[in-house]
């Protein structure tokens, strides 16, 4: 019986392990910087072995990116499926994403910092894909705004701030730091859900209102207590 | 008299130029891969000319960094200069972000897209003189939490999602798109004054004042319903 050269799952394990450290690489040095010596080096591969599993770092840079837009193309898609109303969802794909950019930076660093190093036809292949990607999401406001729970802002405005306050976390997210993904991604969620502001500019439309409202309530109790002193004694 | 080479203005304007051509070439083809020789050609410029103002394409980038910054220092200054309270000082940082990044693309998509290729000194110069930046923006949220106007999330967190929303509008902010910088602000302020959610969950602030509200009138109603039950006539 011949033997098989290397099992399947291992292949792929080793696959994502140069994955993984090319985009560490790339992040630091920069694509164009990085030589696929170092890379080799870095893995503790000869040149030889390495070229048995991609031929160029091109190559590499093609598939850090496809698996980047794969892994948020998969998150939309659970989160689509769910059924969960808009709002959640809006949530959740707040969560997926600071999920994505912590547990994959070097790769959301190359993603989002590389474009203008991949070859043409594959940069439209990519930019068509995060195309339908904001598309889906600004389904999810769309449908919230049809139901009434999501409003503020217009729907592709408030999907781009969403998306770009939780993909930043890439810029400035310290792994030795005290925060884990959930509490980023709940601070945010937080911020889009209510805002930051405790006093309203005046004018402001549910701020305003409410305070005439409490005020005039107020004022009626007033007058209905006052009524009440009038000697008729308790009822 | 002899005469001098140049007048300062033309000077600095001619390096202006040079500046911005440079930054959209590196924008467009990465910084690496971008030449002096093609920077001088978009330039209609002899390599000797060229010379005259930059010696390298390091120099170039190590420039395109310090005004970029600068012009984000020169903003924070002005704003806090100003004196308005911390929660208008945030909205107005929010304003110049998004004002700079539109007028400014190619410098922004450099400076956040090239740190990786910037010599080691330099890198620590811009980082220590971001930190500042950070810190100066953490220190209008501090003010607006101690004052009682900001509040929802952690300092810190809430200047990397603010200055995450603005800065992100170079990924996708299109000259040719009907919204100018103002347009884009204002929706930005208007999510973080209040958030997009129109049905907070239950124990949030609007909400709860509202279902107070509701039970207050309710039993006022009853009140003053019951009393105008009491024969005493109209008064």
């Amino acid at each position: 019986m011949k033997r098989s050269r290397q099992p399947r799952g291992r292949r792929a394990l080793i696959r994502s392990q140069i994955l993984t450290a090319a985009a560490d690489l790339f992040r630091a040095r920069g694509y164009r910087a990085a030589t696929l010596d170092e890379l080799a080096r870095t893995l503790r591969m000869s040149k030889a072995t390495f070229y048995g599993y991609f031929h160029s770092k091109e190559e590499i840079l093609a598939a850090i990116f496809h698996r980047t837009i794969s892994l948020f193309e998969e998150g939309i898609r659970a989160i689509r499926a769910s059924g969960a109303p808009p709002d959640e969802q809006l949530r959740r794909v707040i969560r997926h994403h600071v999920r994505a950019v912590v547990a994959e930076r070097s790769f959301l660093s190359v993603f989002f910092g590389e474009e203008a190093n991949l070859p043409a036809p594959l940069a439209r292949r990519i930019s068509a894909r995060k195309a339908r990607y904001d598309r889906t999401v600004r389904a999810i406001v769309e449908a919230g705004r049809r139901r009434g729970v999501l409003a503020t802002v217009h729907p592709r405005l408030l999907v781009f701030a969403v998306l770009g306050m939780s993909n930043w976390v890439y810029h400035w997210y310290d792994p030795r730091g005290a925060w884990d993904a959930d509490t980023i991604a709940d601070g945010l969620i937080r911020l889009i859900e209510r805002g930051c502001m405790v006093t309203p500019r005046p004018g402001d439309g549910a701020g305003g209102r409410l305070g005439r409202l409490e005020r005039d309530v107020r004022a009626l109790r007033a007058l209905v207590t006052r009524r009440a002193r009038v000697p008729r004694g308790r009822n």
